[in-house]
């Protein structure tokens, strides 16, 4: 099934990023959820919650965990999140004895988010450094082609004759201060989420605060009161994905106008056409505007879902998970085709 | 990669329709371009373009055809669309001789598009049979409750007392107005395009009508003048697809409000919960809130893509290709999951 | 206060239409509650609900009734709505006697939706004749010069030569799509609104659907069950005039890059630059783009507020007031500037 | 004209903010427009690229400067933007001996997007004090009933009991967060915006530097590179605007819910209905979710924008001018009615 293109063996070729999408297949998540469950148990042996005994057998079933996904399945059909199934089958490879001291304490959605901000951090590295590529590829344009003269274009009309580098300064600008951007929010953003039922670790009494900070540090993540029904920082993470995205979508639209005569840009490697052999099609300047605009039209779903009712909303988090992983790989792959259309530039200018 | 829950092992068991998400894999796009090719070389040789020789030897390579992905997967990366690299694939299958009568005339945005509405008819059949089952629950939830009392809620407030017959027929009256939508529409949607390299079919000099009639015949699809740069229909269709789910999120929010006090509505079968054990959660009529919310979303994105520049906008195209499937699998997936939720609803009103 | 473009003293000029904007101005908007409830009274009279008597005073009443607008304003900070206080200000101008069968059996939703659907009424007519005088003036284009050449543009890039009539078939096709469309859907529109409290007429007992009959008719709008919970036909009518703006919005950005050269179209009227006396921008074209996103952009918002809960959503109800009047006037100003910038074309073609 | 509620005479008593959409009047923008070309004037007096003479004729000439609306009216109808016009009448007031030297060196695009963050920074200002207030109210209400008990709800369902004071930290804190937000993002947001026609200040030679420091400071704003095609401070901000109206949509749902059974929350002041009077509506709860989901839609247009191609893109900037105001209100009038609605609390939780 490949309903979507950054799933779709062909179409992902263009449109996807395997390295960011690898951190949402359904291995990706269910090892993070595992570490979770192994870290939060770890944490409530050292806080004295759980007995070490109980905490080793987690541990050893937890390295040798094999899921049943077609048990995982239905268990998603019905009960909207995976998690109480994986966790009855932790329990049962953990065995009698011992399966009541998995994931004590917490609840679903501290595993689902938590596993969701492990694997945004990942992404996260990966889309930072593909950022800082491109400001080195647009750096490097300066340096070969800086100094000519290129045609300004205001209002799409011709207008005062101004230098590739001053055009160049349009595209990586924007970009240094995403990296601004996402320094300044990353703490906000990979936080563990731990909670319980309902927010208040209720049953971890007055060891709660420091089994939260245990099981974070474990997970190399930030320590911060749960977050379970305060979206805020995800959503503000999915306006800077749109912000780069866009960013990337001016550069494409720039080039497809400069390729457009065939005077001011020559690119290497533009796409056939199945109608007209002669033609050099910039694609990856095309397919850098759609990214922009897909992921400016996702963004406002992820807004809509900071309407999330009291202490858990299942509508709110759910149209989540059909957005943010599509924002995510949207631009990890306009970042790596701006690089790649950066690279194609073997002229600027005149 | 499965980056969205359409395709993902676990979530598609909520979130997705296998029968709706069939039409969109890799195999079912290439057997319907195939299609397309196959059905242009029959129309050719019917009007006299090509050979009878050239048509068999097409006909008999297509029906062995086996594509080698790995290059079409290259292909859509290096020229933005499948069609070039496809039609060289093709063109080896059929040999020196008669390759080049293949695909001639058309262009990659008629096979994809024409490949797009074919797959679209399969899928609106299915979605019009979803469409029918809604209705007839509803009618039987009315037939079965329909007399109880309800109380009516206003601005989240209780008002008067109604009857259940009265907030069953907010749920059913659209989608009977939906049905009639669609067939106004249909007739506008599930037409070939066909046009060649510009729209003009400019190598098929005074047989291009002849030609386009005797394909869409043979597609089973309507035949009007080529639409590759007018993508009303398409936006259109995508409204409708929105209407839909938009009615079900309704359903799904009522129940979920109803669900409340535990009262109003029995359910059978509610979602559980990792760390309360008590719960049974309103999983589908909070999915059902999702889905609506998720296409709403969407449809901002198909009604950009109606800015298609000039004869053939790569950008608006490929944006199209990000959104419309999705949008018909949510569609499909919300009206499976509204009558499963109808058909959960053991008791209703007072 | 001048918010919105469309109500801005200097912006309206560029991106706004007298005629649209008038139908929601607060006179209009009172104008239509008033014609709803004389309409009502007129009803409820003719089918024995009130007394002659009765009738005749709030008919007397209503035709020399000015509103107390600082109470109104008011009233609707207290109320969410201007009804109830609306009805208040009625029931005193009636006096005594009679003020008690001012709005009787009728809720604030009757008022606000039945308003804001005679207005759309006439708001529709407007648009069709715009629509009508854009299809003219592409006709009269192709007449002109629709024999010249022009050199197709695909993925932005110079494909074949085509005919300037092909062109103009790709922006006038969808606009008389657009009519059938509007035909096929006004009769779900341009329907009454009339439920009472809960959507049951409750206080009308068996002479309900006669008094609505009668109601709708004096209205000269259509008779339908209430559908206060059902947004469907606001929701599809938002689409419609998505996809008018959209396909504009198309034509806007073909004259634009046709523009670029200053020789495939020649423009009267350009607009002026402050820094760049000899430019002549293709302003219209621009904001045609503009309005186009625009109202993309709002489309989602509309179909939001179809996840209507229960008998009344203040929520979703208040997010219609905030977008559809402007998506109405965004498309009747694409209109008008589309009908004004096609009259700029001095030439098109070679 | 009333196309927007922000600018309704009756609907802004509940929707808008008076003191926000104040930045939005037509007379606020020409004065900030005034002000930037007085400022002007004045830098390059300093940095000696005008005489002191000609500076002050300019700022004399604009003290006593009352525009020809009527014209400038007509100007944005044909120029875009209503600078040409502007500049125009200014030079006139001046006298031919000076006036060449208004606006010396800048272009429409300095002055239009100056003047907007010119308003943007007094419109800040006002709504980082409406946070400020929402804050302490909320703090307020943690101090009066934070230690009650209150059922906390999942996924639309009783889960078990938390106290008030949890509640409230899901409404407050993100709320902080956002003041952290805004006080990162300033900096980049609240910068003067002064490139000349293609954004070379090719006019001012190696004076530019200088210059645009001055303009800047006189100001008061922050001083940067111009930014005229790179639209992410705005796109950004845009997205905090958002992320408040959406934190404060979560109250909203929450109140709403809290209020259906009338045990949970006690409300003073709740609207009134034209049917049935005994009912208290929660429509300052309900007018927050609205907003919250009217500014999550307008934010997809923001981002849109950001594919401003080349050096200055009409059709992106007009897109703004239809959005970002709109936004401003949203929230500013979303922290007015939050305010409200926290005071209108009487009682919360058991």
């Amino acid at each position: 099934m490949t309903v979507s293109p950054f799933d779709h063996p062909l179409l992902s070729g263009l449109l996807g990023d395997e390295e960011a999408a690898r951190h949402f297949s359904v291995e990706a998540d269910i090892a993070a959820m595992l570490s979770f469950e192994r870290a939060l148990a770890e944490a409530e042996v050292e806080e004295g919650v759980i007995s070490h005994d109980a905490g080793a057998a987690i541990v050893k079933a937890l390295a040798a965990f094999r899921p049943d996904t077609a048990k995982l399945r239905a268990g998603v059909a019905r009960d909207g999140v995976v998690v109480p199934e994986l966790v009855r089958q932790i329990r049962a490879a953990v065995g009698r004895q011992y399966g009541e001291f998995v994931h004590f304490g917490a609840t679903s959605q501290d595993v689902v988010d938590t596993s969701l901000v492990l694997r945004l951090s990942a992404a996260v590295e990966h889309i930072g450094l593909l950022l800082s590529e491109n400001i080195v590829r647009f750096t490097g344009l300066e340096e070969e082609f800086g100094g000519r003269a290129l045609m300004a274009v205001t209002r799409m009309q011709p207008a005062i004759s101004i230098t590739v580098a001053d055009r160049i300064a349009s595209w990586r600008a924007p970009l240094e201060r995403h990296q601004q951007r996402l320094n300044e929010q990353s703490g906000r953003l990979l936080v563990a989420q731990f909670g319980g039922a309902a927010g208040t670790l209720d049953k971890l009494g007055d060891k709660a605060p420091a089994v939260r900070a245990v099981l974070a540090a474990r997970l190399g993540l930030g320590n911060a009161p749960q977050w379970h029904s305060q979206r805020d920082a995800l959503a503000e993470f999915a306006g800077w994905l749109s912000l780069v995205a866009g960013s990337l979508g001016k550069f494409g639209q720039d080039v497809a106008l400069l390729a457009q005569a065939g005077t001011d840009v020559r690119l290497s490697g533009g796409g056939g056409s199945s109608a007209m052999p002669h033609k050099q099609n910039p694609v990856k300047a095309e397919a850098l505007v759609a990214l922009a605009r897909f992921n400016a039209t996702q963004l406002a779903g992820m807004h809509q879902a900071l309407v999330h009712e009291q202490e858990r909303s299942g509508a709110a988090w759910t149209l989540e998970w059909l957005i943010l992983p599509q924002m995510v790989v949207t631009t990890a792959a306009a970042l790596r085709l701006a690089a790649e259309l950066a690279g194609q530039i073997e002229s600027l200018g005149h």
